[in-house]
């Protein structure tokens, strides 16, 4: 996401606080992304019926993610309220895919690193809704 | 969305209460496609700088609106918590780019076509919420 | 779709050629969206563990077609080689996920519906590629 | 793209040439939220109505390259030919977003960024699409 980054450093409507949305937008690319591979990891797994959950629970995650990703990369003119309700929701999403992938950490390494990745955007977004800085 | 409801008819986790999900997200499809759309037409016009927060707020609702549809129109073992932060996101975000749009409704036809397709999903999203037939 | 032919009817930039634009478009939202349903009715399927390709198929062919509807429902200023290459892998991607589907209609209505979605979406592809009037 | 790479990476259906497939489905991961930022930026810009196809071909390159990107990094089962053709149209969307982009590079540095990164994906598309060793 560095490339993201370098972008909202160049934008002409950029705010003081940036720091929280870039680290919110990179966050929810990330975990987009690893939810997206993950449930296709669940999918090529030998016992893949043991997985429906946390492969529905992941396409639904990365979606989220990556829909709030555009959302809150988008610094010209947002609405805050719209912001706020897509940020709880993807807190949510991310808990929620957190949970189910840290149940089968133990037997596969990808839904660990999955849960890992859900965790900090669920973090990240809290941080945004409140405003605290990451420093 | 006639195949969409047809999918949905033949879904082997289908439940009683499908006939409100179909609704929503047929709705969500509608208003994510006709926002991205508007966002479009509004940079289509001669006088695009008058209608920037327009194309923004368009663009944000038809993201929210396609991720919102794939989570609502998925049967196999929802998350009910993922489900409804996902339709509060999604019902904000449709009354601010309906309350949008409709401030242009008397100058451009297609922020009048928009803002109506996003009053429809607003009211299938609360509909689905609530659990209150449509009939 | 209604709403979002409708839109395309008050669009700025319509040119004599949208009613190819505007049954591609419709054409690529429906069975985006079918697809989207069918990979999760196969999801929901006591049998998963057979259905693992027709999943993963439709799981792409849902992300190329509301990709491609996007891009072919903008009219303001279009990029000819942009759409032609994108209405290319969207026809190929209808055309792999059909053949797939059509692998279990006999025993999945849902795989029936989302191969008549595809070879629509397909053909509608082609015909816009090809300039083909459709009436 | 950390955690994408760390996933991939615990892929029960991994295969030798993966490190092609990683380095092109980050490339498409970043390019398309770059795109979708630019779209933004210049949204935001005083002088909206100069930019307004560079806009319009970032809108285009985000939605190519975010779908791209998921077809890319799914590894259970993929149709060689339907990643084929989708790889081709990202190359091309990314060819000429870049070319939009350089355009207005020397006015805004959101483009010079945007069509750098536009630049990256098209090559990791190429090079994924003719095989190359990226080493």
């Amino acid at each position: 996401m560095e490339s993201l980054i370098m972008l909202l450093a160049a934008h002409p409507q950029r705010s003081p606080n940036t720091g929280l949305i870039e680290a919110c937008a990179a966050a929810c690319y990330s975990c987009g992304s690893t939810c997206a591979a993950c449930a296709d990891a669940c999918l090529g797994e030998a016992h893949v019926a043991e997985l429906v959950c946390c492969i529905r629970t992941c396409l639904d995650c990365s979606d989220v993610c990556l829909a709030t990703a555009r959302v809150v990369s988008r610094l010209t003119q947002p609405s805050p309220m719209l912001v706020e309700a897509q940020l709880m929701a993807c807190a949510e999403a991310c808990r929620i895919c957190a949970s189910e992938c840290d149940a089968h950490a133990g037997m596969h390494a990808h839904c660990r690193v999955c849960g890992a990745a859900c965790r900090a955007c669920e973090q990240a977004c809290r941080e945004l809704l409140h405003g605290k800085s990451m420093s």
